[in-house]
């Protein structure tokens, strides 16, 4: 008998008959002698719907008004969850955020939640009751509705099982697990049994859609393990855990991708110093986040500095720059938004050479041209050419024989 | 310079389009120096929408359930008129049932209001802010979720409006006013300028649909002035108050009718005491609701009991009424679902003689027989052939002369 929190997002509850599944599912849970909390998000499309309601009626939505709008997504999944729940022998009662309470700040649209009281939850936890929690809202310290922004939901559950203690946060989707390869692009990647938080971080933030990054650093902050699942299929899906939990953990664990990435290059800057402060100033001040960054300096004591923004910054920070240019002294300003990311990442990486190598050998063998470069204590990313994603994807994949040494379960 | 609570109902907020015209209507009367507050409706056909989906999931949705799914109905249009007041220069601020708080007894589906708390909402109309909020719902002293039931939203804004003590609670619907007759029937029927509660509340039990008669119940008992007008359109719309406010009462204000009507019979019953308890009994133990009651005695000891239910009570009714035919010994149990009641409602009716002989005359003047009859202190009620009823309404409206001399504004 365990105590567990399951989180089922907006395709696990995009219509009846899936409300019903999810139903089916947690009365199996409970009828097997487990205590569940489950969280919900809205109807996959409904957060949506709601948000363009909002644009539509305003040029610039009050964020206060929008946290009230976009809660009321979840308010009809948890109702109804819990009337099947109920029909279904299990006594159940849907809670929104004030209810439990979940106290956030008041940071509209993207509330940090700063506290939960477990009393009720627990208390139903005694009296055989399945709480059903609306995830993505909360309420900040005067009473008024919030929302946690992003992967808002995954959120909520994770910080409920960290205030209830239990034994597992479980994540319903619509994959079956975290793969070692993006089995769209990877036809033979092999689900993992378990990954670390912080290959779980690195794969999430670099573009693999199963977690949010924000509920994994949460997790992984107060160590309690999630597991991601198949809401439609039976299965072990994969479990993320601290390091020290296993046994031994192979050189890489997945392969991830990302294609919002666009790179622009000033070429032919003076190599003085506060060069850099001078082209990353302007585009910090315009809330442009920047990821990577390169500077090489040639021999004409000229030098190429270039980064990489999102996409859809890719205009605007390319306009700001165009003064800078002028003022520096630069030949040219160039860019190019046809690019991809791809990141081999791996714990085990720390403690064996070579990855690198494996890596660039794998992509040279298929004349894929290396943009640039960038490396973490786990994570070695490259910037390559859009077109040569998926062959550069399925090239390393192979060369660290991820299909055929899946991790063990 | 006013204090209004103004209510919108579904049709009024049922597209961006119309919610943007309340925005304006209300920045109207701000501009104009009023103190607003609003209460409104779910967009038109969204509560039934969310009974839809409640009633899909569950063939007996669990009452606490229900309110929380159908509440998040209204927390949709409060967040959307709120922005677009904002938008206008005019401060908004939207309140869910619980924020205000509207406290409820915990009847789920038809809960009570027994409390409002109106520091928040003075506080606003202080600091020029123009509260919103949701009509239907409130919270009860447990934190649960509650509805009003039906014609929650009215409710909800006399509520207010007596809490606050404001000018005039004005409720804005799709027609702009009461009127001596149904307009769809009796062409030139006449918008009434004024109203008794009394009267109101005969014409809205009687079918007239703009108010739910318990709100205008509500309003008579604490005295607050209720005024209906149109969303649409400009004008005094009709003002219902109390019978001491006017100078002088017409005999009659309007005719109602009622097409939810079916009547039983129990023929040849024998005359003997207890007979209506018998025949009632079963009914009621049932929840059906009797409306009009007719019993006739004959001169062979044998009396003919009549009464009316709802048309969707009329087959269990007779159904539960054919095994005390047998006890009784009575000779046959007839029924009629093909009927209607037609209803002449006035204050005036007191003091005036011959409302009735008018009422009877038009009818046999068009060879319209009445079935039943059943009067009350300002009303007279007739069941006739559901065929006649335009014919009726018609001749009525006429032989009063009731679009000819519309009440004084």
């Amino acid at each position: 008998m365990a105590r567990y929190v399951q989180k089922f997002g907006g395709t696990s509850v995009g219509s009846i008959e899936r409300i019903r599944a999810v139903a089916d599912k947690v009365a199996g849970f409970r009828a097997a002698g487990h205590d569940i909390v489950v969280v919900l998000s809205a109807m996959s499309g409904e957060t949506n719907r709601l948000v363009a309601l909002g644009n539509e009626i305003s040029p610039r939505p009050d964020p206060r008004e929008m946290d009230v709008l976009q809660a009321s997504g979840e308010q009809v999944t948890i109702a109804l969850l819990a009337m099947a729940l109920k029909d279904r022998g299990h006594p159940a009662r849907s809670y929104l955020g004030h209810q439990v309470p979940i106290v956030t700040n008041d940071a509209h649209m993207r509330a940090r939640v700063e506290r939960i009281d477990t009393e009720r939850l627990a208390a139903d936890l005694s009296a055989g009751v399945v709480p059903v929690i609306a995830g993505f809202q909360g309420v900040d310290p005067g009473g008024d509705v919030t929302t946690l922004g992003r992967g808002g939901s995954d959120t909520t559950a994770v910080a409920v099982a960290v205030a209830l203690g239990v034994d597992e946060c479980q994540i319903y989707t619509d994959v079956d697990g975290v793969y070692t390869a993006d089995p769209r692009i990877v036809e033979n990647a092999a689900r993992l049994a378990s990954v670390t938080f912080e290959e779980m971080l690195e794969l999430a933030s670099l573009g693999s859609k199963v977690l949010h990054p924000r509920s994994v650093e949460f997790a992984g902050k107060y160590g309690v393990s999630l597991r991601v699942l198949s809401s439609f299929e039976d299965g072990p899906g994969t479990l993320i855990t601290t390091e020290e939990h296993k046994m031994e953990n192979p050189v890489v664990a997945g392969i991830a991708y990302s294609r919002d990435e666009a790179k622009i290059t000033m070429v032919g800057v003076p190599d003085v110093p506060g060069v850099a402060s001078k082209i990353l100033g302007p585009i910090g001040i315009a809330n442009i986040d920047v990821d990577m960054i390169v500077q090489n300096v040639g021999a004409d004591g000229l030098t190429d500095f270039t980064f990489t923004v999102k996409r859809s910054d890719y205009e605007q920070a390319k306009e700001l720059l165009e003064s800078v240019r002028t003022s520096l002294g630069a030949r040219q300003l160039t860019g190019d938004n046809k690019i991809v990311k791809v990141s081999v990442v791996g714990v085990g990486m720390r403690s064996h050479a070579g990855v690198a190598k494996t890596m660039f050998d794998a992509l040279a063998a298929e004349s894929i041209n290396i943009q640039m470069i960038s490396t973490s204590e786990i994570k070695i990313s490259v910037v390559i050419a859009e077109r040569y994603l998926e062959l550069g994807v399925r090239a390393i994949h192979s060369a660290f024989g991820l299909s055929t040494e899946p991790r063990a379960e």
